[in-house]
């Protein structure tokens, strides 16, 4: 069995999230940068929009009674919008006021005092979905068997992307805005996506490098000593054993230095 | 806090534990094909030998008083060798006998019912250490400021990991065995070896696809029930959802099939 000796990075979203191990993926990278330090957690549901995540949710993140035993969630992500946006009669479309209350809620189970999955030392990042490729989307949904018709539209997840902002500016949680980043970067033309998506939805390596570094860039902005660079491995660098008599300084420590 | 709701696969060992996040690691690969199925732990710490592993693993996996709180280790895979092989006066070197003697005092902390760490579910994998490529090594020690001599043999190295085959018969633990699958690989010629180590010690992408390729057919081999297309994502597939009332079908459910 593990022992809880390691806090985590929570990734909590939809498709685009649970894909974020793949080679190059921003999951991949965390782990990576994150060895010895923090574990990182793959909480991404294919398919899933916020709606029928709060239910799971509750049950992925430990109530107070709970939260002696278990690992500390120092940093969640939460990224959804690529389903919520799905167009009706899409079942997985969730109407915008609707996905906004639902993020809020999802936030405030985490933020708010009265909660009972309160934790005060969880810093949350939201991100947005990235924008959608519909004529790549499109020809992939075409494609299969039976052809399928369009299920998102370009200006809908935009707005689902400006809902999320909207969010994290009232609930005072940093944004990660993968939508603007990526169509900035794409020369706000629609079809250069395709350098970033492989199937006009779902983000390639390159697409997933941007999640990644604006993932490290909002840590060091807004909460700097959750940084990589800035925690202990919880076990002694190899160097630093005192050889002489190893066991004294092979003690767990804590990864992040104000916790001592 | 992170509620317990996925068992995990541990991976213990070393550096070449530890860097198995990279892009096309092992542990990379081992996460996204069980992703929503079983999390993957690095437990890798560069430069340990077993020796100053043993009181690190004491913290790292739960005693039995603490089991029910945390997640179960289904599968353990435990990788050395590398440094212990290291050539005296090395302070990582282990002497052949106690490196055998540490393995199997890791294995019976897990195996033993009489341990206090004792966990029958756990399912334990061997893996013996690459060969090393020492003209490969030896210049890029040479190489460094101030320069360093050899630090390993290959035919030492050798013998550490006909250690850990000889460890894994007597206890009857399955054996990932790398050294000679990487060495047939190189057509038998330590020269080649640099195909698969990056420094003529450590795995570049091409030989963690030989330990991934290698603990996939042991699990199917051994223990095919964990195999991560026999196990259920623990929150269920979209398309399963009651999309008429939701939360009935969102609730947590075992991974492992057997487990029900």
């Amino acid at each position: 069995m593990a022992s809880n000796v390691q806090d985590v990075i929570m990734l909590l979203g939809d498709s685009i999230t649970q894909g974020g191990f793949i080679a190059d993926g921003f999951g991949q990278k965390l782990s990576h940068v994150y060895a010895r330090k923090l574990d990182v957690l793959n909480r991404g549901f294919s398919g899933y929009n916020t709606t029928w995540t709060i239910p799971v949710f509750e049950q992925l993140f430990a109530q107070q009674h709970e939260q002696q035993h278990v690992p500390k969630v120092r940093i969640l992500t939460i990224w959804f919008g690529a389903n919520d946006a799905c167009i009706p009669p899409s079942i997985q479309h969730v109407p915008l006021p609707e996905f906004s209350s639902n993020l809020r809620r999802i936030i405030r189970m985490v933020t708010s005092p009265t909660s009972a999955w309160y934790s005060s030392i969880t810093k949350i990042i939201l991100i947005t979905p990235p924008p959608v490729n519909t004529r790549q989307r499109g020809a992939d949904l075409a494609s299969r068997d039976p052809p399928r018709d369009l299920d998102r539209e370009f200006e809908v997840t935009h707005q689902y992307a400006e809902a999320v902002k909207a969010v994290g500016a009232r609930e005072g949680v940093p944004v990660v805005d993968l939508w603007t980043i990526l169509y900035e970067a794409a020369g706000r033309d629609e079809a250069k996506l395709s350098e970033f998506l492989y199937d006009g939805l779902h983000l390639n390596e390159k697409g997933y490098q941007f999640v990644y570094d604006d993932i490290i860039n909002t840590i060091n902005k807004h909460f700097p000593e959750l940084h990589y660079d800035k925690l202990q491995s919880v076990f002694v660098g190899h160097a630093d054993i005192n050889f002489d008599n190893p066991a004294e300084t092979l003690k767990l420590r804590k990864a992040v230095l104000s916790d001592r």
